[in-house]
C-alpha cells in the first residue's frame, strides 16, 4: 500500500452516509442533491501550522478544529450542515497522526450529520482547508446586513477563553483543561444559529474577536453600536484576568472563540433566551445598535474604553 | 489599507456575476441556488509550491492552472462549471504577485462563466486550494464506473506534453512556447466533457498519466483493457522523444496533461468524433476494454510493453 493509498484510506469514509449524496469520495467529483426550496451555503477556511496552531498540536483536536471553524460559519448563517471536503497538505504520511486527525474530524462530522464527500491530499507544509456545505430554506439565511438601529446585540457562550489560552501557552504557563478545550476543540454553535433563523436580523461568528466581528455586522448593516463591557459574558479565568488588568482587549479582540454574535429586535429577546436555554447555551445581551456609525465600548461609569486594536488579523499578525 | 484588505480586494469580484448566487464573497457563507433537476458536482484540488509547481512560476499562469486542474474534474463528469472558492496561503502580501495570480484565475473563471463566491486567505507557505462547483442534469454525470467490455477507449488532445516540459525545465534545457503553455496553462476540456454526456460510459481526466487514470476507470468498471501505443495522440516534440528513446513512460505515466480519457460503445464512435470536431479538439481511439482484468500496452509488433511505473503519485514522488 503506497503512502497515498494510506492517506486516502483514512479519509474515504468519514462522518455519516447521507441519502442526498449520489456519489461520494472516489470519482473526479462528488455528486450532491440540494432539495427544492433550499439554498446551498458554503464556506472554506484554512488552518496553517505555525500561524493558526502550533505544529505539535494534538492531531485529534486539530481534526476537530479544522471542521469546527468552518461549521461556525454555517452556524452564523443559520444553515444545516450537510457535506464537507478536505484539502490536506502534510509533510509526511505519518500513520498515527493521520489516524488521530481523521478521528477528530470524523467525530465532529458524525455529530453534525455531515458526510465527507471529497478531498485532495498533497505533500508539503502542514496546511488544512475544509469547505463545508449546508442547507437553508430559500431566503431564510441570516446575513450580516440585516440589523437596524435600536436592536439588542447578543453573544453566546463566553468570550476571550481561546485568547487567554493562547497567551498562557505562549508564556509557558499552565492551562486548565477547560481553557485548552476552548482553544483546541471549539464547539460550533450550529443549533443556536439554526434556531435563530427568523429571529435574528444579523449574525456572525466571533472568530477574530467581538470588536472586529461585530464591526462587520455594523458595516454591512449601516448602523453603529454601543456595548457595555460589564455585560460581556466571561468565563472565570478571563474575568479574573480582566479584573486584575482592566485589559478588555482579551474578550474584545482576541479570536478563536467561535461564539455567535447576533442582533434582535427587543421583542424577540424573550424568544431568543428561551431557545438558548433549550439548547443549554448562555446568551447575553451586551449592547444595542444605534443609528450613529461606529462602535463604542462603555465602562461601568459610562466612560468610553478605547481599544488599542480592533481585531485579530491572521494575515498581518499571525498568532 | 491592511495587507489583509489588500488581498481581499484582489479576490472580491473574480469571474462573472451569476444570477444563481444569492450572496457572494463577504459574509460568513456564500448562498447558492441549484436548479431543480440538477445535481451539484464538487471537486477540490491543491497545488503546493515546490511540489506541484516551481516557487518562481509565473503567477498569472499559476492562477490559471489552480482553477484549470479543478475544472478538469468537472469536465470529466460532464458538469457545467458554476462557482468556485479559493483557499490561498501566501508567505507575504505581494501586490504584483497577487494581481497577476488573480488575473490568471479570474480570466479562466470568466471564460467558463464561473463566479468566485468565497475563500480564505492566510499567511504561510504558498499553497493554493480551489474548489469548483458545477451543475449536471440529475443522473447524467459520467462516472468512472460505467464502462463495459468491448468498448472503445478514447483520449482527447495529446499526451506527455506537460511531462516533457517538466523534464526539460528540470534539466535546464530550452522549452518551446507550446510546451510551456501545456504545462503552465492547461485547458480543461469542459466543452468536450459536457458533450459526451449520454455518449461516454465512463470518463476521467488524465492528471496522473494515462496508465494510472485509465487504471481507475478499469478498477471502477471491473474491466481490463489493451491499448496500442502507436495510437497514442502525441505532439511533435513528445513523438520525437519517444521515437528516439522508446520511452513510452512519457505519454503513459507523466501527469498534468488534463486531457479526457473516456470509453464509448463502438456505435457511439462517429458521434463522439463529430462532437470533438465541432469543438475543434482531436480525439483518438487508443484501445479497447476487455473482460479480462489488467491493462496491456501493445507495441506495433503486438508484443507487450512493460511500464516501470504506472503513474505519478504526487504524495510519494513529488515532481
Amino acid at each position: 500500500m503506497s503512502e497515498f493509498d494510506l492517506i486516502r484510506d483514512h479519509f474515504s469514509r468519514l462522518g455519516v452516509r447521507r441519502a442526498d449524496v449520489s456519489l461520494g469520495v472516489g470519482d473526479d467529483c462528488a455528486l450532491l442533491r440540494v432539495p427544492n426550496g433550499s439554498e446551498l451555503a458554503v464556506s472554506i477556511d484554512t488552518l496553517v501550522a505555525g500561524v493558526h496552531f502550533f505544529a505539535d498540536t494534538d492531531p485529534e483536536g486539530l481534526g476537530h478544529k479544522s471542521l469546527a471553524v468552518s461549521l461556525s460559519d454555517l452556524a452564523a448563517m443559520g444553515a444545516e450542515p450537510s457535506w464537507a471536503t478536505l484539502a490536506l497538505t502534510v509533510p509526511e504520511a505519518d500513520r498515527a497522526w493521520l489516524h488521530a486527525f481523521s478521528r477528530g474530524l470524523g467525530g465532529l462530522a458524525a455529530k453534525y450529520g455531515i458526510e465527507l464527500v471529497g478531498g485532495d491530499t498533497t505533500r508539503g507544509p502542514l496546511t488544512i482547508s475544509v469547505q463545508v456545505h449546508g442547507l437553508v430554506p430559500q431566503g431564510s439565511a441570516v446575513r450580516r446586513s440585516g440589523a437596524g438601529p435600536g436592536e439588542l446585540i447578543c453573544v453566546s457562550g463566553t468570550l476571550g477563553d481561546a485568547g487567554l489560552t493562547l497567551r498562557l501557552l505562549e508564556a509557558g504557563e499552565p492551562v486548565s483543561a477547560y481553557l485548552r478545550a476552548r482553544l483546541e476543540r471549539p464547539t460550533p454553535r450550529v443549533e443556536l444559529g439554526r434556531a435563530l433563523r427568523g429571529i435574528a436580523t444579523a449574525m456572525i461568528d466571533v472568530s477574530d474577536g467581538l470588536a472586529a466581528d461585530l464591526g462587520h455586522i455594523l458595516d454591512a448593516s449601516g448602523v453603529g453600536a454601543e456595548i457595555r463591557l460589564s455585560h460581556l459574558p466571561l468565563g472565570e479565568e478571563v474575568r479574573a484576568r480582566v479584573s486584575a488588568s482592566a485589559d478588555w482587549g482579551l474578550p474584545l479582540a482576541s479570536g478563536d472563540d467561535y461564539e455567535l454574535c447576533f442582533c434582535i429586535p427587543e421583542e424577540g429577546c424573550a424568544q431568543a433566551a428561551a431557545l438558548a436555554e433549550q439548547i443549554g447555551l448562555g446568551v447575553r445581551v451586551v449592547g444595542r445598535t444605534l443609528e450613529r456609525a461606529g462602535l463604542r465600548c462603555l465602562l461601568e461609569d459610562g466612560s468610553t474604553w478605547l481599544p488599542r486594536t480592533t481585531g485579530f488579523d491572521h494575515f498581518s499578525d499571525g498568532c
